[in-house]
């Protein structure tokens, strides 16, 4: 059925000077657990960063070094709103300005630099590059996120490889049959042919297999929907990519013969799987996993076991792909091969790429560098 | 009260070839009970050594580097006073002479080098630098180390962080509010103004506190010495930076209103907080650490029970230290703020970089280099 | 009796770029119990190889990269005789193509590299070099890998250090009077003359002990052969190095007066120990030890103690070898004294050093690399 492309590409470009993610966007920083009555320190995008929440319940994202003695601000704690350094006292504000100091007069302390946060649809938000180009109507709008007609659980993931590793590995699911065999995979999905389309601003890779036996997890979702779970079943799985670094995947069953993926709600089982990749750095990131569904929204129980069960099947991801990136370095100019599967990928890619180039067009064309100069 | 200076300092100097330590001088290396019936080896001042006690008592310092096949010669163990290489049997002695090996004539063996050692005050001393310029007249008289009315008892830390880091710190207690909030930390410390002076040899830095409450360990200082633990006291920091790298700090409080510092010592509890630093890399050093006091001088409990209560303050420091290391690693040209807090690390780090400028001097001067030639 | 050399040589070498090891030789890869009904991937000679046995039992050595993504195969698993990638299900042969990928034609998959191997003598051997040049006639003869009247015992460990290192290690016994105090040490040892001589293509260094105690370790294998453990014995020590790394040392006691290595066997406890050291990094290897016995041959339970025995004997010299190849890396320049006792080892390594110039000659003449264009 499917042909073996001869493209190819090579992992050189890993190495390149040009960090290999746009930086005026927003990614997912963190929850708003993390930050709960403390600071939290995380790198993201190369930059390290401390996230707190003032007085007022504003979120603020602040490099994380101290201008007096340069200990991390992330150390301390929060008192009076402003962020105070655990060393020597300096309360930080979230403006990146000194407020107060035991004993100093502080107007004349060099601010610190400060990045633009949103908190929105469960999670802070944050854009990493240019301040000024921070645009909240830039984030893309999470229906599940804000509607009672879906439930949410999730988990955070720090994974040593490269961001798009990831991409390439949520854009092209015939991996399920290998590495997840004893949950999610079952042999139909690398026989059946995907299907890779651009829509709009997003790059869609779709497979959908029909009248199959459901593989664990899908018996358990099944069950929890109330249906039962060893009759044939349809079965989709609809990956979305869309800048800076997100794939959300519809996936479901349903009992066979009732239309699939458009069948009614009460003959299927289906739900989004979030993902979200926020760099690190070049071969680090943080995964923010988690699943919509809209069956059973209220059972708490099922959204622990639905979370329990993600969290195995993205711990199998996460070893294999520490181990391909630990691989991939040291073959840095190996060519690798480029099929029809990996077409999701391979686009996910190329639209990262254009993104990072118009990035750095702007940037020659305004004669100026993304930092603020110190 | 106080205002910001604008001065200013980066931390690229770190990373010069030329090292941030003088080596013409006594460092702590070890305590007696470290090499007691066993070789012990340590780096200091970039030198890999090993330590040992010949026959008769006198202690030798060598370049860890068995002659024969590179073991290290701290491996192996004493016999007949010798230094016994724990590999192939070569004897090697306190002047970094072989002194035999089964079945080998070893007159021809190369030297090996060897450090100057003084064994004084309870803790043995190296000269990492030029031999012939050691002079133990150089060595710093230590009162407290010596007099029947002084009771001593401390520890050893490895941290992973600049040795001028941890003088900056002890030059500076206004952290103690911050690090060591449970323990001897309390809000008049940084409310307290500061005074640095130059006395003699020595970088002082005061701070005065009146009519105050005792913190936590100091009221466990004035029960040890028999007096009442809730009054109003006086307490003062006085610390005292000396070359290469010792930090003595008196330090104590008194019942209100008996003269404080001047108080007669059946109205105080008193002592000394010694601090040495010796240098192991550019990035961390051996923190030799303890404290003197007058007080209960023959009451061993509460010598350990002060022991144990520096140990987790110390142990304090040296967790905020070594991550402001690692901040300053990631922002290496940041020129961090120098307040009037900060005065008494300047000045100490001043009279460092003055040392180590007239070391280099004086080799330029006799066109030679510090190590002999190999 | 002996006299020290004025010969050295200095580590320098180890870090040029061409690798300190021959490569179109025989080296010892696995033992079949390391593939058994899985694959293995290991590090040898600098290549990254993974080992499996397809469905005819048939053994072969690829590289461990999967030529769709980069995966390590040896994650995998094999199946119907070919080895499938644990990512994405790609199947592939013992000869470097793809066989087959769900959905893919595979007939223009890029080969990947394979390396010649050989099943005998109770290991897997590879050639990590020219795949052309390779001749299962040039791995040497074992006679006791193959007689019943051998019994065979051993191990395997990771070694932190340059193979070369554990060469001198076991070419110069001498160190078991410091090393192996415990066990198969004694002052006899190093008070012995050694012989060094070239035997063909043997390095053979010997040394004989006459009526002397037998240590611990010889007092259990007298036992073992049904002989007496505390008479009198003559000790012999004979080692054998032959390219590209392997020590066979023949080890034994006799009863003292009977001949000694030329005793009858009824008086003799004797065997030879088995030692193959394959480079994995220039300071790193991986080294299969083992002690092959022509008495009790049938006692397994004796097998296993000699093999406890041996594996912490084994272990304290690569102890003390990780902490020598850490001291030499320290000291790049340092030249190192090479006494009598150290002939064994310096032939040893002279015979390495002709074998590779020989290989970079050949290269050389023949206009070509050693891999394979890609």
């Amino acid at each position: 059925m499917a042909t073996a492309a001869n493209a190819s590409l090579t992992n050189a470009a890993q190495t390149s000077l040009i960090k290999p993610w746009p930086v005026n966007t927003w990614y997912v920083a963190c929850t708003p657990a993390e930050i709960d009555g403390k600071p939290l320190g995380r790198q993201i995008c190369g930059e390290r960063m401390v996230f707190f929440r003032n007085g007022e319940g504003k979120v603020a994202a602040l490099e994380d070094f101290c201008p007096h003695r340069g200990a991390p601000l992330s150390l301390g704690f929060i008192e009076n709103g402003a962020l105070v350094c655990g060393y020597h006292g300096l309360a930080m504000g979230c403006n990146g300005r000194t407020v107060g100091m035991p004993g100093q007069r502080v107007g004349g302390f060099p601010p610190i630099r400060t990045f633009p946060v949103i908190e929105r649809y469960g999670f802070i938000w944050v854009w990493p590059g240019d301040a000024e180009a921070a645009d909240p109507a830039k984030l893309r709008h999470l229906e599940w996120a804000e509607s009672d007609e879906w439930a949410y659980g999730g988990g955070l993931y720090h994974v040593a490889c490269d961001y798009r590793l990831m991409i390439d590995n949520l854009m092209d699911l015939t991996h399920e049959t290998y590495v997840h065999a004893g949950s999610i995979g079952q042999k139909e999905i690398d026989e059946a042919p995907v299907k890779t389309r651009i829509e709009g601003d997003e790059i869609v890779t779709s497979r959908f297999m029909d009248g199959i036996i459901a593989p664990p997890f899908w018996q358990m979702a099944l069950r929890g929907a109330g249906l039962p779970d060893q009759q044939l079943v349809d079965r989709w799985q609809i990956c979305r990519f869309s800048l800076p670094s997100s794939v959300l995947i519809e996936v479901g069953v349903a009992l066979a013969g009732n239309g699939g993926y458009h069948a009614d709600d009460s003959q299927k089982a289906s739900s989004t799987v979030v993902d979200f990749m926020t760099p690190e750095t070049t071969t680090s990131h943080w995964y923010f996993w988690g699943m919509a569904r809209r069956f059973a929204v209220a059972d708490a129980a099922l959204t622990d076991t639905i979370r329990e069960g993600q969290g195995k099947i993205f711990g199998e991801d996460m070893e294999i792909l520490q181990l391909q990136q630990r691989n991939l370095d040291l073959y840095p100019d190996r060519k690798l091969l480029l099929l029809n599967i990996d077409a999701g990928g391979v686009r996910s890619r190329k639209m990262i790429d254009q993104a990072i180039a118009a990035e750095q067009a702007e940037v020659a064309a305004a004669g100026q560098v993304l930092a603020p100069a110190e």
